[in-house]
């Protein structure tokens, strides 16, 4: 049982060859990635158009399958059908860039995680709070060894680790902190521009706003110099408005209104 | 203020148009939607290439935008950019196929709610349990009685509803069921196959398989004729493993580790 490696930058990225040079530290791998970046892609899986897989052999760092979907296609095709059984694990990363707060949601690196998860594959997201190449050695580190910690002390069924990396030189990271999903908003807007052909079109624009600073949230914490761990699942029930939902009495009104 | 009518079958979609008879009957509505499909595109934004609008006229039935991004691009950019003022409420479907256990998280009907909730706006999604054109009437009637219950009694911050019609004529309805979101497994595989350049290429194939069968779950009460009204919320931080996750002393283990 080998350790499978993914995440959502493409099979080229730098922080693809440091996740793998630090597993295979661990244990054998198998590398099976987006073959162009798939960043905010969400949990999208390819169901319209037929998923290609290409075998790639990175000079001597890793042979790997690049594919033709999503970062979810990726482990699924990988779990499904690549590897002749289950991988112990499921990595995804390094990302370039953080995923905490509201944007774990559109996070393509978060959701390769969340599919091995749904497989039954204790699963783990990395990623790096930097937009371009910076410290990925300090998360490989990290990564290492909380890949160790999952496989010594395994994961709940539908529960994986959301990691997020300062990017910073090892020596000045604060620590580790177990953290919450913190709450942010978008002040996302849109740029209009006119194309040489005179069509209007649009540009998304815009960043994260963190809306609180509560000490647990994984955005304060990575912004103090913390790693930040935070177990995520994907239940979606709101149970806290199951109650008041009831009381809305829709079984009555529905049948009353003719 | 109107209300927003978005999908992920695409502004051609006939759910989409039963939508907007239902939604008339109660305000003005806007019509934003994907140009063509976007099932299972999960929470997608487009980051890396621009978007585009079209205004489209439905011969009488509706004036609409067509966006060629997702369907959270598509309430995204009818908030921020297309409406002059917010929506009262972002209503999504009709979507032809159910969203309930592990689905919902591939959904681009429910994505397009969730994106509206993010965006501060009362959302609803609306999914039909068919696969080809069914009793569409049924689930508009529900969405209109959705509708005005969310616009009178309002929902919390952070949460909104995905709703789930049995694909029945009205009067075989059983009732209106509150729900928590199921658990399914997939049991996917790919089919390989080979093109006819000699290449390989895969197709994802499988069914959802629900593996409990506990009375409040949306996937049985929408077996048993019920429709299926579950608050759905995007905080993905499984609370239950915090504690033992922090017992694992990470912070410990990181500084010794040299």
């Amino acid at each position: 049982m080998a350790i499978l490696i993914t995440n959502d930058d493409g099979i080229y990225a730098t922080g693809l060859s440091f996740l793998v040079e630090a597993m295979k530290r661990i244990d054998e791998v198998v590398v099976v990635a987006p073959d162009r970046e798939q960043s905010a892609v969400g949990h999208a899986i390819t169901l319209s158009s037929p998923l290609r897989v290409t075998r790639i052999d990175r000079n001597g760092g890793f042979f790997g399958f690049a594919t033709s979907g999503t970062p979810a296609d990726a482990v699924k095709l990988a779990i499904r059908s690549i590897m002749p059984e289950p991988p112990r694990l499921v990595i995804s990363g390094i990302n370039l860039g953080a995923n905490v707060g509201g944007s774990l949601i559109y996070s393509g690196t978060v959701s390769a995680a969340t599919e091995g998860s749904m497989l039954s594959v204790p699963s783990i997201a990395v990623s790096l709070d930097s937009r371009i190449d910076g410290h990925f050695q300090t998360a490989a580190d990290f990564a290492r060894l909380i890949a160790e910690k999952v496989l010594e002390k395994g994961l709940p069924e539908g529960i994986l680790l959301n990691v997020n990396v300062p990017n910073l030189p090892r020596d000045q990271i604060q620590g580790v902190m177990v953290t919450t999903q913190g709450k942010t908003n978008f002040n996302d807007f849109f740029e209009e521009r006119t194309d040489p052909r005179g069509q209007r079109y649009y540009w998304m624009c815009g960043t994260m706003v963190a809306d609180d600073g509560r000490r647990d949230h994984d955005v304060r914490a990575l912004a103090e110099g913390y790693i930040s761990v935070t177990p995520v699942h994907y239940n979606l029930t709101a149970k806290g408005f199951l109650g008041s939902l009831s009381e809305w009495r829709l079984d009555e009104n529905w049948k009353a209104d003719v």
